[in-house]
């Protein structure tokens, strides 16, 4: 699900009145990041508070290649990494997950080995059907058995969309919050439902409802699920003992567009990358009595913040003897607190760009392949930004391609590309960048541009940055950020980590 | 202003919280359209309720060019146009209107001849300073009087952006007010405040307060201003006899972006074009106690409706010795009712697309010229949708681009362009498009297409339309409109009206 497929984030056909609802009763986060674009290594970062760089989930395989848990991969989450709810459980949590666990499908990784009480939902993906030996179709599991497979026992009808999964789901948390509330036990709820992505799917009573397509379908599905577990929370009268958060994994799939994907809102590409499509995400707190209704916050969050505000949450320490990336959130969520903090953009192995404040740099620049492109794979849809959205992975380390995300969150216009900038002469330096001179030679016209007469230079009001214009960067610290970050991820602080690795096909 | 730059439409730095209450207090609407992606011709068109291809508001100097009036166009609104304030003089309303004009400069365009009993503004935009002879900068009107000229006595700092016109335009309007209600007298205050227009200007108070830079600032001091008079008509006591909609005439300036350009959220191109971008507008109606608060309506608006709209509310006739193109909104405000109706998207006299529910057909596509193009003038910067955002203009009059904005609010996707409807055998016939078979020959992979083994066909799903997708579509009402419309435009229903010229510019 992308930042712009709800409501109170834009969406144009605004369906989700539950979501929105959640927001204006509890705090709407517009800078909420994942951790990596893509589905396993964000979950693994959710749920270790650490980069997938330090928790094992990205691979060498080639350079800046996300990593990934498809049916033929052996790897998974490693026994050292410590997961959210085996600490919680030390404080007495009942821990359940519900829907998508992408750490790893072979024994050792499976979730009750990782702190989780409960499992009712699959390893991987609903893809398929695939109906071969070699390629079975993939498992569902309550706890340790497994009790069905997608296509088969869990019915997904790909020509029409119809499948019941988002209401099974929805009942299986309904039922644990039930039995949790009845004994009176402190629980922890991962409801990690998959609908939107493709073969995207709903059941019938939401089939057609959507102006917006089956994917919209699947969003109100979702949208009228949160409604009925919060409606339940505050029912059981626990509202006010439990925080909800509701976000998303990675961004939109616009590969996936127009029938099965979602939208990125203004942001630029999708998932796979490391574009604000591909990592800025929806995010909402709630926490009636303890977060005022109405809130918006513009804390640089990531999903990884998950893990250490549920452990502060829980009266618990994050772990000491290890890196946690996460932080505290509460600060932010309670006191409306900024905490300054930098948002790091990986892809695999490689820290493509790094967001501090407003301003974003970008280290590596690459949307996908041409060889892929050429295939009709596409992560940018209908957009091109000449020199950002490349099709061959360009290196920038030596002069970062910068964006303000506040005046151009859709990264059209690098800084250090913009007309007026090309006359201008730099100097890179060891605390940053600093224009030698600057001489506009051909301001643009910003107005009816189909007047002949108004396209004269003596027209046009200079919409170029002048040379006062940089100091407002603050290049130094991003910069320093970079080298430290930069120099780590060539050299392994990751002895720790295990990178998952492609291997032959299960029998 | 563009649909996407208030934070209740999306815009990821959500500093507009006045404009947001008042969407929260009153309907928001989702799908407003103005009559055309120009300032002049729309503005032509809220006054007087009709197309510009009928007010006199185009131009046939070229085709699908947007009709202006810049300084020196002599053209202006027809004495045989009834405006909206000339109409309302008849129910004992006082006019006024604070800010640009746009229709004409010359005495015989003067709004006090047009039915506004007062005026605090300026007939054009507030270009310049052009400071010479020749050219002399735009002139600033009290009622009859010329009290100056822009740059002059009206001071626009270009270099730091600072104006303080939308504080003395707010000052203004919060007078009339206060006069109106102290002498009880109905009112019709038409606020067309241009601090968002390039060259983009707030003052002091607000400047640099943006995460969005100095566009941002205008948009914030608009924001604070709205709020202001909102909270003014509540101190009064009349907020429940004032009906307030809040709107724009054109989707942001994207030629203007990054400094001074807006922002259309996540639909296609800007002010200019037929696209979504250029003529989709943020749109609020607000009135206590008849309007309840939080709705969010689908209807299909246009600017022009709000000539029918507050006829209606003074309970008048609209004229009927004309064609109104402005519909009645009251029954869709108060009572919720969806009223069919098409929007039709022209360029100068060139009915470029039309929108009938959820599906638009475009005529003819044209983004800007090569020419221009080659000169840096970019209509879509960053967007690149093959096909679509053409640099010649293209004419699909047998084989309109058929879009399905929910499924594809950024017209990316042209039904008829799927991959899988290339293979497509259509047929056209009087009544609209007929498949007359489909064979689809290379299904798309939906997800991780980096993995090899899931690009072969038999592994992925069927993402195309099937034959039984069109019939969704109501081609036939589509196309009869079209035939309607599009020989309307060639032959003068436009008798009436009176073609702007570009002529010899003032002394």
């Amino acid at each position: 699900m992308g930042w712009g497929d709800l409501g109170a984030f834009g969406e144009p056909s605004k369906e989700t009145p539950n979501l929105d609802q959640m927001a204006s009763e509890g705090m709407l986060f517009l800078d909420f990041y994942t951790a990596n674009p893509l589905c396993s290594p964000s979950r693994a970062a959710l749920l270790t508070g650490r980069l997938p760089i330090r928790n094992g989930f990205y691979t060498t395989n080639a350079h800046a290649r996300n990593a990934y848990t498809p049916q033929d991969i052996v790897g998974g989450i490693p026994d050292s990494e410590l997961l959210l709810p085996e600490l919680l459980k030390k404080a007495g949590y009942i821990n359940k997950i519900i829907g998508k666990w992408h750490l790893g499908h072979r024994p050792q990784f499976h979730p009750l080995k990782h702190g989780f009480d409960e499992w009712f939902g699959s390893p991987n993906c609903h893809f398929g059907p695939y109906d071969n030996r070699e390629l079975p179709n993939i498992p569902v599991y309550r706890d340790w058995e497994m009790i069905g497979r997608y296509y088969e026992d869990f019915k997904i009808d790909l020509k029409t969309g119809e499948a019941n999964l988002t209401q099974i789901y929805l009942q299986e948390a309904l039922d644990f919050i039930s039995r949790q509330q009845a004994s009176q036990q402190p629980f922890f709820l991962y409801w990690a439902i998959d609908a939107t992505h493709a073969p995207v799917y709903a059941s019938k009573h939401f089939l057609g409802t959507s102006q917006r397509g089956l994917y919209g379908d699947a969003v109100r599905e979702i949208d009228d699920s949160v409604g009925k577990i919060l409606k339940h929370l505050q029912k059981l009268g626990i509202s006010e003992n439990t925080f909800v958060f509701f976000t998303s994994d990675n961004g939109a799939a616009l590969i996936s567009a127009p029938k099965q994907g979602g939208s990125n809102g203004r942001f630029l590409c999708g998932k796979q990358t490391t574009f604000e499509g591909g990592m800025r995400e929806p995010a909402i707190a709630w926490w009636p009595g303890h977060i005022p209704a109405g809130e918006v916050s513009h804390q640089l969050g990531n999903v990884m913040d998950l893990f250490t505000t549920s452990l502060s949450l829980a009266g618990l320490q994050p772990p000491s003897d290890r890196q946690i990336d996460g932080i505290d959130l509460l600060p932010a969520i309670l006191q409306g607190r900024l905490i300054d903090r930098p948002i790091f953009y990986y892809r695999g192995n490689e820290m493509m760009a790094v967001r501090v404040g407003l301003y974003k740099a970008h280290y590596w620049t690459w949307s996908n392949s041409w060889e892929e492109y050429g295939k009709g794979i596409d992560f940018c849809p209908g957009q091109n930004v000449s020199g950002v959205t490349t099709h061959t992975q360009e290196e920038h380390t030596t002069l970062p391609l910068l964006f303000h995300l506040g005046r151009d969150p859709g990264e059209k216009y690098p800084l250090s590309m913009l007309p007026c900038w090309q006359s201008c002469v730099f100097e890179m330096r060891p605390e940053g960048f600093q224009i030698k001179s600057c001489q506009i030679e051909r301001p643009l016209c910003h107005w009816d541009a189909t007047l002949p007469k108004l396209t004269e230079p003596s027209d046009c009001y200079l919409q170029c940055p002048h040379q006062g214009f940089l100091p407002a960067l603050n290049i130094k610290e991003l910069w320093s950020e970079y080298l430290v970050w930069s120099s780590n991820t060539k050299r392994p602080w990751c002895q720790e980590s295990h990178s998952l690795t492609y291997a032959t096909r299960l029998s």
